[in-house]
């Protein structure tokens, strides 16, 4: 690939950028941004310049969507007409189903494989990005048949990509949104709700008492509902189902707290966080 | 106080005795424990010798009783007849409410006063003791009545607690107990559910996938059954009631996946999230 574009010069993007330059690419990097976005994913050194996606997109032989779900959905329904052919598109979205989808309906000039790169950092923006952030972090592929990792387009993609140390990971994009469902958003909302429910039954000063475990617990609770919107309605289904059995599991901590049944719970809880932590 | 015993030579009953020589206690330091953990006390410099409970209680104007909770009761049933008239007995028990209804029954020889240093560590057993463990952490009192914290052997005990670094708070005993199902059992509770619910829907193949959230979130589920059994079955009244308020946020959160309604929940845990870390 010559020329990448990269739509949503935000953290990610910006990162994206920054971490090709790093990498040894010295083809042309357009963003397409807000001007306020693109004057600092500039100024960071992640992109050459700003253009129209139009412009962009007739170039770039990589276009990297790297903006929110609701916005990665409205460029996909707009791009057919404006890419150069041959092109490959991807993208940054952290629910799969829904772009997958969309992309299917509305892109045939070029080729479409989406992606999750399971990385991120509390601050948002360019003045955030790193060209680390993808080192040795998970990035999700999503074809929808195998072959799709295969084309020519694809094969230079992935190999940017390991030479940015990301360690590149095929899944189906319904089997990555069940999974998301469970370790990102399921735990985003048990922090929430955990927060919100304290929140209504204590007093500032009574929380005083407050321990570093629940400092951890509530740690996810910042996070800001605009983040998550496109998340939640996006995959409702798996996280209802995740919801659901987080509920159940609760319910019978509830029935037990007095019995014996709790011990098998705490171990076979212990044995998982452990298992994250190999 | 001239001689102090230390029942129960673990992690806290080690750093209280390490505390208090660092500030300035030059009496005596008994401890009652099992000869290892005894052994272990008196090589770090906690305390300088162990005794059997009846000769330590015998000559103790401070009884720190640093066990588990069940042992604390335990002890507690069979100190009166051992202590020195006019002693101050405390104790170190997460929570307090079966705790000080024990003493209130049993001890009448001696003065009873709860109390919940809020510290702790990950690693058990004398060799973690810190001479600055309760430094700057809060140190809750039970007292029954108030007048309890006036009498010569409370002032000379919370003079002591001062020096050692404790902010000391007093509290109503079913006050704590509520405080703490919500600030420590319910987080607990929420991330071993969250832990076991996981364990249940993912292969070990698909965790590469978890992030910094999950990991936060999943901290305290490596936690023991056995620190937790007693603290659950002395306080599954307000546990009960705080797992029934966390189960409710969430059916509402499920309820509302798609609605702007969780835009308020958000902003409600966040608030929270954030009055934490002020």
């Amino acid at each position: 690939m010559k020329t990448v574009a990269i739509i949503g010069t935000g953290l990610i993007g910006a990162s994206f950028g920054l971490a090709l330059r790093k990498a040894g690419f010295d083809g042309s990097i357009l963003g397409v941004s807000s001007s306020r976005a693109i004057a600092e994913a500039v100024a960071v050194g992640a992109i050459d310049r700003g253009a129209p996606l139009a412009e962009a997109a007739a170039q770039a032989d990589l276009i990297f969507l790297s903006q929110t779900i609701g916005r990665i959905l409205d460029t996909i329904r707009h791009l057919d007409a404006l890419v150069k052919p041959g092109a490959l598109v991807t993208d940054a979205g952290s629910t799969k189903s829904e772009i997958v989808d969309a992309a299917m309906q509305n892109l045939s000039r070029c080729q479409f494989l989406g992606g999750h790169p399971m990385a991120g950092k509390e601050k948002r923006g360019a003045g955030a990005a790193s060209a680390d952030l993808f080192q040795g972090q998970t990035w999700v592929l999503t074809p929808v048949e195998a072959g799709e990792l295969d084309t020519p387009a694809a094969i230079d993609f992935r190999n940017w990509l390991k030479r940015i140390g990301a360690r590149v990971v095929a899944l189906d994009c319904d089997e990555h949104d069940r999974i998301v469902s469970l370790t990102s958003h399921l735990p985003q909302l048990a922090s929430t709700a955990l927060a919100a429910t304290l929140a209504e039954r204590l007093k500032e000063s009574q929380t005083a008492v407050a321990g570093s475990g629940l400092m951890d617990m509530t740690r996810l609770a910042l996070s800001s509902y605009d983040i998550w919107r496109d998340i939640l309605t996006t995959n409702s289904e798996h996280i209802e189902r995740a919801l659901a059995g987080y509920i159940q599991e609760l319910e019978h901590i509830r029935e037990n707290l007095r019995t014996r049944q709790l011990q098998e719970e705490f171990a076979r809880a212990a044995r998982f966080a452990a298992s994250l932590r190999r």
